[in-house]
């Protein structure tokens, strides 16, 4: 982009996968993320702010082992004790809601927006700092528990103008549910687990065979993926053993509580997905915005410390290329001399105005539409 | 606070310095964070957002130099490089500005918010994680550009309700030109630098004294310290060298400029102060609260690269302090089987609403104020 780019001797001015974000992007970035917080807060979500950097312990427990190979570690040289730069908000929640939020009601409904930081990206998503914001509703365990924080997601992304968002269910907990029903243990069921992993349907088909009775209904779910009430009617088909029947019944039950809220709302169901969803015990869901825009955000139940726990991640630098561009503000030129009480006026209504600061400060080159003449904004004239 | 913190085993749940902003503080503080932001962005400061992280070369050069020692470091493992966690956002903002904005016109507005992280706090601001937000104005030496940015942190603060902020204006070029001109040098020198550093009118007076004449202002500078015009009658007053008549004339020019912005502001002005301005080339400005809250922002003259710049930094968690704390919003419980769009009215109207989940959840245990029943939001009696 530039020549400092192509400079030999500085082969690159940031690290790999962090980046600046420049405007009018930063601004249109924090108006998403505030929108959607105002969403939450409307909801009773209240905001919490942890730290970017806190003990590792304290990061790297509960939901936060998963991500302990992603975490930058570093020395805090007044404690000398390790210390973490935070991949993810959910384990600090958890820590605060377990902590100084101990003694406050249930349920308990958090909000967070920051920053989070990985020490690698992937080939998907290359960034190693990623704006993140969520929330967390605590101490309860219920259907419509899930459905809410489900449902908060839609109305966020509604309210920064993505609409016709899809949610995607899966039951992370079924298909380990139906490999321990079918009593497969080890190499058996790493095969079993890895062909469901990849989506192999003829290598699940031969497996589950090979198994016997509960491990074949993994092929029909894997089958039954797809629009939620086909997935669910072959959940209901099924003659399921007792812990994947409460898995399905469960999956019925946020269904018909999402359908409550949000009768028009696309889901699909997909039984047997487990990848990323490490932590999660209970309907895991993925929002996709239309198009090829991609996941814009995930949650779902998990054990937040000694309590259930339903969360919900949104991810605003996805949201930022899923919405709609808004119009360029209306800048004005105030010439020197001008009358600070109509600039002022102008900036109520929604003008930015650009101050000249000395005789070479050109209207036009510095991007104005209008120039404050007397009181009024006079268009510019495009040349 | 909680059990944890007395817990031997666990004598702290987070490092010195770091903490949790929970409800309501952290709400208000990101509230105060884009209140002020909207103000930069309605004079046309737009928004950037670098990275936490960059290469330790970019953050330390130009202004970051002074806060080497401030800066945590990291070794990347993508590029085996070494990386700093920011400790301040302008040697960034600098950076951006040199290259992917070189091409914009100039002066080029930008703004910024976000946390900066600091390796040790002071026994004054013990806080290692700062937030911090601000304005550069780059490409332009002149007071008005000085004046323009200082009332900008003036009119940011009153838009979140902090009215009567004081004004002080320090000449970090001062001293040093004065202690040029005299021709002091090595031991002596620092001496009085020293004497001026901790205000030791009856030091600075014996050295300036033995050192003779252009030294000798020193101690009418020291004491003409106060309201800016009794201190600028002072200096117009004294017999000054070039490069301090230089210096001298400016300010007057920035207080000038400032007058005719903000004619009822509080201003002090303080020539031979220069502590805590390690990088600044002209006028520079310290924003100060009402009472005792304190300093609520810094900025000033500085070199962003190869050009000249004005900058200023606001300290949200300082403005927190100062601010007048918002009403409580009023919260309405809304119970199984509520009229959702009569509960959407209300977060329309500015309610927050917190829907039962389970037949346990408890209105006023919930802290709502208010209960809803058919379609109307109705108090909750105190008991």
């Amino acid at each position: 982009m530039t020549d400092d780019l192509l400079d030999p001797a500085n082969p690159a001015l940031l690290p790999a996968g962090l980046s600046d974000l420049l405007p009018p992007e930063a601004a249109r970035e924090a108006a998403l993320v505030e929108a959607m917080m105002a969403v939450f807060a409307s909801h009773g979500y209240e905001r919490v702010k942890p730290p970017l950097l806190e003990f590792e312990e304290g990061l790297l427990t509960g939901s936060g082992a998963a991500l302990a190979e992603q975490t930058f570690r570093l020395m805090d040289p007044v404690s000398q004790r390790m210390m973490g730069l935070r991949a993810d908000t959910t384990p600090q929640v958890a820590r605060i809601a377990a902590t100084r939020l101990r003694g406050a009601p249930r349920p308990l409904r958090l909000s967070y927006a920051g920053q989070v930081l990985r020490v690698r990206g992937t080939q998907i998503a290359p960034g190693r700092q990623l704006p993140q914001l969520g929330v967390e509703l605590i101490g309860v365990d219920s259907a419509e528990a899930d459905a809410e924080v489900a449902a908060l997601g839609v109305e966020a992304l509604a309210a920064v103008g993505i609409a016709d968002v899809a949610l995607d269910i899966t039951l992370p907990a079924m298909s380990p549910a139906l490999l321990d029903a079918a009593g497969l243990e080890g190499a058996a069921r790493h095969r079993l687990a890895r062909a469901l992993d990849r989506k192999d349907a003829a290598e699940v088909a031969r497996l589950a065979e090979m198994a016997g009775p509960p491990a074949i209904f993994l092929t029909e779910l894997l089958a039954a993926a797809g629009p939620a009430d086909g997935a669910l009617a072959a959940l209901r088909a099924a003659p399921l053993p007792e812990e994947p029947r409460r898995i399905a019944d469960n999956a019925a039950e946020v269904v018909a509580a999402l359908r409550r809220r949000l009768p028009g709302l696309r889901i699909t169901l997909d039984p047997v997905e487990f990848r990323g969803f490490r932590y999660h015990t209970g309907a895991a869901f993925t929002l996709y915005g239309p198009g090829r825009t991609g996941e814009l955000g995930r949650g779902g139940r998990y054990r937040s410390g000694e309590e259930a726990a339903t969360g919900l991640s949104l991810y605003p630098d996805a949201a930022l290329r899923a919405s709609p561009v808004p119009a360029e503000p209306r800048r004005v030129f105030l010439p020197a001399g001008h009358d600070p009480s109509a600039a002022a006026s102008l900036r109520r209504a929604g003008f930015v105005t650009i101050a000249a600061l000395s005789p070479a400060d050109d209207a036009q080159g510095l991007g104005c539409t209008h120039e404050l003449r007397g009181t009024q904004a006079v268009p510019l004239s495009k040349e």
